[in-house]
């Protein structure tokens, strides 16, 4: 069987939809065929600084690509407050969609996106990259190795970036009626994610913002912040993300036999591969002059990057559904919606002055 | 001036007292003369057992060894519920001091103990090895560069390790009247350590132990603890420890320039040399395709294992008492002080039910 190949159009010029163009461009089974933009000149000088041919068609408003019989699917990088309103549009067109995160403003908004994409049976599918990385499947391996890792007992994740001062008034993260969830959304998106990836999703019962971490601007957007999960069976995970501090992107998994650590879970530093440290059942040689056994370093060689490999898989699940053959995979979007649950759990957690807010399903 | 050889007395011969009996051989300013414990018996089985030679002398209590006139200084690794008894005798017989971490219950009786110290004149030390480790120095400059690493925004440090399950029960460590801190005393001292080492000895506001994440046994005594601590200046760190955890020691600072990462920070992998990765200026490549620059490991060679460099200066600094060139040195106790405030400050949170707990100096 022929490999159908998904024609995307793109719904907005972002920064990041540079990165998708080219992982559409590098991917077996898709293609970009349109372009959309507030304005038709924007959307040409994207086409043109990303390499798309001549054939691309431009449009100079959202509607335009939702109207165009021949877009399967479109690629979604618009601030968080438009998603609930474009991704509806979109499809109520049929197009199935592939969207940035934070998927939503909240959890009920999100639902009311996931109700439009099922009663439409369109794909869903958030932009979290590095949960396609190869790195990622070899590392839950691990987490799931009983004899290696034993059980789950804590989490910790980092992901900070210095916004430069002038963006921290001017960047669409920055504003409430734009990415309203600023580094919780952007950031946070990810730290929380990661945390839920390793506790197999299992949904913290309460979460509770660190008191006085979280850092607001003068629009009531959040520039920072950490929290503490915790789960029925004891198990905790801390998370800790900020537009003031350095670039850094910490995972360590604690369980009772191993442990895992990488400093670059998002982005891995280099593309063509990237590594992770286990250790597992380690204890002190004699006198403590040393760990018996040291942690193991495993590299992961990458054929094709993790925004490539994400979007062949969501243009294979597109073109499962095009075929016939099955209806839309929900479990991405599962998990897009439990790791919305927790954002939405740790703002209100800082909007209470730091009181523990349970996370209800 | 040739090197003044400081005679060390050992009280009790618990399993850490082995490894500085090695450490104390191995340093070229210092020698185990003397090795006290509840019984003779016990004394020589020790001395035995650990190399010494037919000349050291063998006391069945902690006194002979306090009463003998040729020893110059005593390492102290009892429970540290003895401490504040023990070091105080021990100063009163002008005997100087390197003490076993936590240094005592509470930074009141550690008052005591300084008092004592300082009236008769003797040096007093801890026993954390890993702040005599050339490749913390290193660190240090790493963290002192504005250029690379900027200013301090967050530490977090985690240090766990399984208690073997019956351990849980006979262990000194889970003892109320033995070592009544439990994993806080003995695994947090060196969380809390790094933190403050990381922020240059400048105390906290305030610390809240994080709500749920403490487990206690029946005896009151915490086996597992996570905390927050909070500066006036915005700036924030996280720690975690646990006896029902696999061997983990993180150690992670981020800065706004930079930031440094390790897990070994107390016990390196390796005795003979040790690493460190910091990341400095970092940033994306075009597309986000992967980290520019990418961060940088450090090697660090020893000639010496830490625990060595430890003693020689103890010794070095009780020579120089000795010798009448000066007083003791009191930087040491400085820090030992104000790990253990915090210590103090995070068992009262656990105490008063997770509630914020101010640290006063």
């Amino acid at each position: 069987m022929a490999v159908r190949e998904v024609k995307f159009g793109i719904l907005g010029c972002a920064g990041i939809a540079r990165k998708l163009t080219r992982a559409i461009a590098l991917s077996p089974n898709s293609t970009v065929i349109a372009v959309g933009s507030r304005s038709e000149e924007k959307a040409a000088k994207f086409a043109r600084e990303n390499g798309l041919p001549e054939s691309v068609k431009l449009y100079g408003s959202y509607d335009g690509v939702l109207e165009d019989p021949e877009v399967d699917a479109v690629y979604v990088p618009l601030p968080t407050s438009l998603h609930w309103k474009w991704v509806r549009i979109a499809a109520g067109k049929k197009k199935h969609v592939l969207l940035e995160k934070p998927v939503a403003l909240n959890a009920q908004e999100f639902d009311e996106i996931l109700e439009a994409c099922e009663s439409n049976g369109v794909q869903i599918m958030d932009g979290t990259m590095w949960m396609h990385h190869p790195r990622t499947a070899q590392m839950k391996d691990f987490l799931l190795d009983t004899a290696r890792f034993g059980q789950l007992k804590s989490v910790h994740s980092v992901f900070t970036f210095p916004l430069p001062k002038q963006l921290l008034e001017t960047d669409i993260r920055t504003k409430p009626d734009l990415d309203a969830l600023g580094a919780l959304g952007d950031q946070g998106w990810y730290c929380i994610g990661s945390i839920l990836w390793a506790a197999d999703y299992s949904l913290p019962k309460s979460v509770l913002a660190i008191r006085d971490a979280a850092l607001l601007n003068p629009a009531g957007v959040i520039m920072a912040c950490s929290a503490s999960l915790h789960w029925e069976n004891g198990n905790t995970a801390t998370f800790h993300c900020s537009f003031f501090a350095s670039l850094a992107m910490d995972l360590s998994v604690v369980g009772t036999a191993g442990s895992l650590h990488l400093h670059d879970f998002i982005i891995p530093f280099e593309e063509s591969k990237a590594s992770y440290s286990t250790s597992a059942n380690a204890g002190f040689k004699d006198l403590g002059t040393g760990w018996d056994p040291c942690p193991s370093e495993h590299v992961v060689f990458t054929e094709l990057p993790q925004e490539v490999v994400m979007v062949s898989e969501f243009a294979r699940l597109v073109g499962n559904v095009k075929s016939g053959g099955c209806g839309p995979e929900k479990k991405w979007a599962v998990l897009s919606r439990k790791t919305q649950l927790v954002i939405d759990a740790v703002k209100s957690s800082v909007e209470k002055g730091y009181e523990a807010v349970e996370v209800v399903e």
